[in-house]
């Protein structure tokens, strides 16, 4: 299958454990390193409760505003999951049981399946079901925003399927400069590296009392000449010895 | 000093490393424990890039949303820190260099203090800068919105201002009751635990492959006794032998 060429993403993480403190995302992280991986540049991330009005308004935004559009959280049997009935509502359409999800949860669970585990089945009129040869288990889609489970080890394993459908129109070339120098006193090299490779992204992050380096400088290009003349720049401003390591 | 009582807060958390997986947020995860501590809502996170219109727009949606805002990131010497420039965007005023904060960096960095240094001190006109005998290197502050350091280490230990400033109206009260029932069978009980007790709100986690524990069901409430009594009621609901423990 040819891959759907994004542009850009958007995430929208769901759950009040997140925003209460009680459990931390580990989501994000995966979901911008694939993305990244693949040349799609992850815009923006929002984080919000367990509300069916606040989600349903977010996707709605988000899914006018970028290329795709993945959510995590919110799905599943109970009473807080409402993640789906945000999309449809989102999308001005209604919840209906999918039939082969529905048979597949019946396979499932067998003589145990109930109407909650059919719940499950539940998606948004004119969603699209994902699956793959490893990954059986429906993932749903409707327009632009791909409705990914809150769970970790799922939302990780679900990766694969975002690999095989979408692809980005560029590739990323990144390196990263570790320097023993305060990021005050590196900011006139950063300058002049920044005003002579306006086209490579030059970023910098002081560590707090590392042994071992005191900035981290990355460059972030979609060209790797861009992104290789502009790390030759900088290695010649630097001051000998203030060199730590480049990655 | 008397705390200033918040009800509703918001973080916006800045930074491309963030969104394009090279670096995982450690700092949404310490300031949504430390506002629950005091009884705070924080309601909504967003992660955006380093961009100024984009900070400037967002800065100025949360401060009118939301009780109280936090920025985390942005914030430094460099080309890419734009936050304190966007924050002063957002209230249209401009920013200028604080006397006492550049006299703080001249006395921190002698001879050795350039004009970069002293860009620290660049403020939204019009700021309060925040100091505490433990912290004395400000924390700018311009109406409701907080501008913190993206540096985790920093950004942990000025979350102690906050709590020296700051308070909730109400103390949430919780329990976690990690059971051994799937999420799907677990729904009927839940959905009496909800009937009964409105106030409180009530979370469903499923675990994935955990030896110990199948659901994790959350029991949070303003009142004490409102979350006791559901608590007893999930208690009472629970077959035999599917209490793992409480916490």
């Amino acid at each position: 299958m040819q891959r759907e060429v994004v542009r850009t993403a958007a995430a929208l993480v769901i759950g009040n454990e997140l925003l209460s403190g009680k459990t931390l995302d580990e989501n994000l992280g995966p979901l911008a390193k694939a993305l990244r991986s693949l040349g799609v540049r992850l815009c923006r991330a929002v984080v919000v409760e367990d509300d069916l009005e606040t989600i349903a308004h977010e996707v709605s935004a988000l899914h006018r505003a970028y290329d795709v559009v993945f959510t995590s959280g919110g799905v599943g049997p109970t009473h807080d999951d409402v993640t789906i009935d945000a999309v449809a509502r989102a999308f001005a359409t209604d919840v209906v049981i999918d039939a082969h999800f529905a048979a597949l949860i019946r396979q499932a669970y067998g003589d145990s399946c109930t109407e909650s585990h059919l719940r499950m089945a539940r998606v948004p009129r004119g969603s699209e079901l994902i699956t793959s040869a490893e990954i059986a288990w429906p993932t749903v889609r409707f327009a632009n925003v791909w409705v990914m489970p809150g769970v970790p080890e799922i939302f990780r394993m679900k990766l694969s399927l975002l690999r095989s459908r979408l692809t980005g129109p560029v590739t990323f070339s990144s390196s990263a400069v570790y320097t023993c120098i305060e990021e005050s006193e590196l900011k006139p090299l950063l300058d002049r590296v920044v005003a002579a490779h306006p086209e490579v992204e030059v970023g910098s992050y002081p560590k707090w009392r590392d042994p071992t380096y005191k900035t981290k400088v990355t460059l972030d290009a979609t060209s790797e000449s861009a992104k290789q003349a502009a790390l030759e720049l900088l290695l010649s401003l630097l001051p000998p010895g203030q060199l730590q390591r480049i990655e």
